[in-house]
C-alpha cells in the first residue's frame, strides 16, 4: 500500500523538538517512556469505534530518520541556539528501540483504553506523538463514520464513497477513500484511490454529461451494433425516438414535455455503454423527462438484445420517487414484455447525512445503491476523533497528567487490556490491568472499578476473557501481526462492528460500553492522586 | 512550492471517464467547453469566502498527462469494453489547449460568481471537474476559517495554527497550515509546512515534558553559563528551589503544594532554551503550582542575565487567568525590580472556536498570543465548502442546467464578472455580464437583476468598476497573473478582507452582499428557461 510522501519526521509540531532538546540537554533522552494513544469520547454520540491507521503508522516508524536537509531545516526554525551535539544526535535517531503494542488494525474500541503503546527512548518516543495521532484520527473517524452509514443501510444495499471533492486536498479524499472501504463501504468513485489500494471503483454519469447535450444533432454516430453481432443498420436514434413516444403514452406523460437534449444524451451514452447503461434523471424533470427519456432508450437497447443497468436520482425524495420510479419499471416490464426492467438498480445520492439515511432506510424505498460523499469525508456531526497521546511511564515509573479538569487526567502505568464477554459471546466490558496482573480468569467473577465514575466498582463474570494488544512494531514490521491487507482489516472491521452487542450500537441512546480498571490500577490511580497538590 | 504528490489526473472521479468516452465515441471531445467552479452560500453564515488553491490548479494542469501505467488502470476499471482508441486517445491529452481565467488568489469572493472559468476541449475540461475542486474546496474554506479567526481576534494578538493532529491526514495537515498562514494567521506548528512553505513555526512544550519529571532528581545538570559568558559555578537548581520560597511568600501560596516535577521540568527547560523559557502551567494547579514555579524560573534566570520569553495556559477561563496571571507578573516585576516581568507573553490554547474567540476577545484579557487547532483545520461549523464546477457552454452556446430544485440552476453561458465601488471604496455589488457587453462605468446608475431572487432589480451608481478574472492558465502557467508567492497572496488575502465593508464581514447577521446580472445576462437566463419542460 503506497502512503502519502508527506508522512515525513519533520510532519510534527515544533514543540517536539524543543522537548527534545530539553531531553538532550538535560541528559535523559535515553531514558525509557511509554506513551498511551487513546481518545475520551466516541465520535457521533455513539459508543465505539473502529482503530485505523495502524499500517501507515508502522510504514512511518519503519523509515523514521531525519535527512541533512531535515535537521538543516531544524537548525533554522530551532528557538535559541541548541548546541550543535543536538543535531548530530538527532541524525543518528531512528525508531530501531521503539515498540508498539496495539489493537488489530479495524477492531472496535473504546473511549480511555490505549489503542496503540508506543514505549522507547523518551526523546524518541515524544518526536512521533503528532505524527501518529495524525495518522490514527481521521483515519479513525471517517472509518467509524463509515461503519454507522454501512449500519445504517443494512447489509444488502451497495455504498459508494464519493467525496474526494470535498476532503481535505488529494491526500485527505485518498485516506477518505481507503478507510470508508475499511469501515464497511463497497466500492468508491476515485479512481487513484482503485489504484493505489485495490479498491473496486463505481461511476456512472453526472449532468455536466447531460447538460452538454441541445439536441439529438449533437448525437453524431447513429448505428449501434446488436449484442449478437448482427449486422444492424437501424438508425438508433429513430428507435429510441419512437420508444419515447410508446412510452410517454404507456406512461401519460405529454411527450413534448421531454427534453430533447436529455434524450440526446442518453442515447449517446447508451451507445457508448449499451451493457452499462445507467445515466442520472434529474438535470430536466425526473417523472417528465428524465424517467421516459430513461426507459426508452432502455427499451431501445433491449431491441438489440442489452439489458440497461439502471438509473441515479440527484435530488427530491429520494425513497418516494424510488417507489414510483420501481412502479414504472414494473410497468414497463409487463407492457414491454421485458421482465428484467423490473429489477434495473435504482441509485441514489444528494448530500445524504447518517440521519437522512436513516430517516430513507426507515421509509419504504427501492434503492439499492446509495452514494455518499460529503457527510462522510467531512464527519460534520463531529469533524475530529479527538485522540490524544500521553506519557504514562518514564523508566517504570507510572506518572499522570493530573489536570484541574479532571477530564483531562491520565492512567498511569503501563497497561493490559482484556475484552471481556458474556454468554452470547458479545463483549461487555474493556479492563485495563497492570501489566505484572494475572489475567482475568473464564467463569471467576472479578471487582473492577468503573472509568468516569467516582470510583463506583463492579462485578463482572466473564464467559471469555480476550487480550486485545499484540506487538505490531519492534524496532521493524511485524508482518504476522498486523493486518497488511485492506480486505482483511475490512473484514476483520465487520466482524468487530457486528460482534456488538446491538445494544452498544444504538444509534438513538446507546448502552454506555464498561472500559473499568483493576484493583490494582485503581490503587495506583488513588496513590499517585493523593501525592498531588489538587488533593 | 511544492504540492502533494497525489494531485494527479488519477484522482477524479471514475464518472469522468465514463463521460469522457462518451464524448469521445460520440465524435464529442474535441468540441470547446467551459465550465465555471463557484459555490452557491458562502461558508459559516458569512457573506464572503477566500478563493484559495489557484496556484495548485495551475500546477495540477502543467502537469496533467495519463502515465502508461494510468491508462492500463483504466482499462481495468472502465465499465463495459471501451474501444482501444480511447485509450490511445487519452494518452495524448493534456492541458495544453485549456484556458483558465479566475479571481487572483486570496481574493475575497462570493455566493454564485465563478471563481475560476475552464474552457477547453470538452473532454478534457470535463476530465479536470473533481481535481479541481478538491484543491480549490478546502484551501478556500479553511482560508476563510483563519481570515474569520482574524477578524475575531483583531490585528494585534498572534495566531498560531496548530491543528495538524486533527486533520484529515498527513497533506490535510499541510493545506491546513499554508491555506490558514494565506488566511491570516502569523505561524504554524507544523514543522514540515514550516520547511516546505517558509511559513514561520513556533511551539513551545508539552504536558508530557512537564509530566516526565517526578522529582528535582531527575535534573542531571545543575550548571547553567550566565548570559555575559562569567564562569558561575551556582547551582541554578538551588537558585529556583530558594526562588520558589521567594516567590511563594509574595504570592501567599503554601510552597509544599507547589509540584516538584513541574519545578524540575521547568528548570531543565530553562537551561536548555534560557533565552526562550515559555512554559505550560497547568499540567498540576496553575495558580498554586504553575505560576510560582514559572516566576520562580523565570527569576532565577534573570540572576543570570536572562529573560523569561512566558508562558502558555491549556485549560480553564483563558480570559480571566490571563488578567490573574499579569497581575502577579505585575507583582513580580515590582517586588523583584524586573520591569520587563510585566511583558510577559501569555499565551493560550484549548480547543478554541471561533465563538469561543469571539467571547475571549470580548472579555478584558491579557492574551498576547492564540494558538488554533481542531476548530480551525476541520471547519467544524462547516466543514466543507461546497464549490460545484458546471457547464455553461459547449460551441459558444449558452447551456444550462434547469433543476427541479432551483437553487442547483447554473447561470448559462461565459460570462465576465465586475466588482462594483462605492465612495468609501468599499466594494457594494459583484455583476455578472455576458462577455460581449461594455463594462459598466463610472458615475453611470445601471440596472441588474438581483440573483436569487424572484427577478428583482435594482439601480447602482459604481464609483468604480473592477474586471475580477484575468488569464492564470492558458496551456501553460501565466507566471504574471498568479501570485506565486505565499505572502503576496497573504497580503492580497488581508487587504481583500479589510476592505469589505464591516457590515458585509460581520459575525452576527452580516448585510447580504449582492451578486447580481446585467439586463443582457436575465434575458438569456429566461429565454434559456422559456425552453425547458419546467416552465
Amino acid at each position: 500500500m503506497p502512503v502519502s510522501n508527506m508522512a515525513l519526521p519533520l510532519l510534527t509540531d515544533l514543540y517536539q523538538f524543543t522537548m527534545a532538546y530539553g531531553y538532550w540537554r538535560g541528559g535523559r533522552h535515553r531514558e525509557r517512556a511509554e506513551f498511551e494513544l487513546f481518545f475520551r469520547e466516541a465520535p457521533f454520540g455513539g459508543e465505539f469505534a473502529l482503530f485505523l491507521g495502524l499500517g501507515e503508522c508502522v510504514r512511518f516508524l519503519r523509515d523514521f530518520r531525519f535527512s541533512p536537509e531535515d535537521i538543516a531545516f531544524l537548525r533554522t526554525c530551532m528557538p535559541g541556539s541548541p548546541e550543535e551535539g543536538f543535531f548530530q544526535y538527532l541524525s543518528t535517531v531512528n525508531a530501531a528501540e521503539v515498540t508498539v503494542s496495539s489493537f488489530p488494525e479495524g477492531s472496535v474500541v473504546f473511549a480511555r483504553e490505549p489503542l496503540m503503546k508506543v514505549r522507547g527512548p523518551l526523546l524518541v518516543v515524544q518526536l512521533l506523538e503528532t505524527t501518529l495521532l495524525c495518522l490514527v484520527n481521521y483515519a479513525s473517524l471517517v472509518g467509524t463514520n463509515a461503519s454507522r452509514f454501512r449500519l445504517a443501510a443494512g447489509p444488502d444495499k451497495k455504498l459508494v464513497e464519493m467525496g474526494l471533492r470535498r476532503a481535505q486536498g488529494p491526500d485527505g479524499g485518498l485516506s477518505a477513500s481507503k478507510y470508508c472501504y475499511m469501515g464497511g463501504f463497497d466500492s468508491t468513485s476515485n479512481v487513484l484511490a482503485g489504484k493505489l489500494y485495490s479498491i473496486p471503483v463505481a461511476g456512472t454519469v453526472a449532468h455536466s454529461y447531460v447538460a452538454s447535450f441541445s439536441s439529438l444533432e449533437d448525437v453524431r454516430h447513429r448505428f449501434l451494433r446488436p449484442l449478437n453481432g448482427d449486422d444492424n443498420r437501424e438508425d438508433f436514434v429513430e428507435l429510441s425516438k419512437r420508444c419515447v413516444v410508446e412510452v410517454c403514452e404507456l406512461l401519460r406523460v405529454p411527450k413534448e414535455q421531454t427534453n430533447k437534449g436529455e434524450l440526446a444524451a442518453f442515447i449517446s451514452y447508451a451507445m457508448a455503454f449499451p451493457q452499462n447503461f445507467l445515466v442520472v434523471l434529474d438535470t430536466y424533470s425526473v417523472m417528465r423527462s428524465g424517467v421516459p427519456n430513461f426507459c426508452a432508450v432502455a427499451r431501445a437497447l433491449h431491441h438489440y438484445g442489452y439489458q440497461a443497468v439502471g438509473v441515479r436520482l440527484d435530488s427530491g425524495n429520494l425513497a418516494r420517487q424510488s417507489v414510483e420510479i420501481r412502479e414504472i419499471f414494473q410497468k414497463c416490464a409487463e407492457s414491454f414484455a421485458i421482465p428484467r426492467f423490473k429489477e434495473l438498480t435504482i441509485a441514489v445520492s444528494n448530500n445524504i447525512s447518517e440521519n437522512s439515511l436513516r430517516l430513507l432506510c426507515r421509509e419504504k424505498n427501492e434503492i439499492n445503491v446509495i452514494g455518499v460523499g460529503t457527510h462522510l469525508v467531512t464527519c460534520p456531526q463531529q469533524p475530529s476523533l479527538g485522540c490524544v497521546y500521553k506519557l504514562v511511564q518514564v523508566n517504570e515509573s507510572p506518572c499522570m497528567k493530573l489536570s484541574e479538569d479532571t477530564e483531562k487526567t491520565t492512567i498511569p502505568g503501563s497497561k493490559a487490556i482484556y475484552r471481556l464477554y458474556d454468554h452470547d459471546h458479545h463483549p461487555i466490558l474493556d479492563l485495563l490491568a497492570c501489566e505484572d496482573e494475572s489475567p482475568p480468569e473464564t467463569g471467576i467473577e472479578l471487582e473492577c472499578h468503573k472509568l468516569g465514575s467516582s470510583g463506583e466498582t463492579e462485578r463482572v463474570t466473564p464467559m471469555k476473557a480476550e487480550l486485545m494488544h499484540s506487538i505490531s512494531f519492534d524496532g521493524k514490521e511485524k508482518d504476522d501481526k498486523i493486518l497488511s491487507d485492506i480486505m482483511q482489516i475490512r473484514d476483520h472491521a465487520q466482524k468487530s462492528v457486528t460482534n456488538l452487542s446491538p445494544e452498544h450500537r444504538n444509534f438513538d441512546k446507546p448502552k454506555p460500553y464498561r472500559v473499568a480498571v483493576t484493583e490494582k490500577l485503581h490503587a495506583l490511580l488513588t496513590q499517585l492522586r493523593g501525592t498531588s497538590p489538587l488533593q
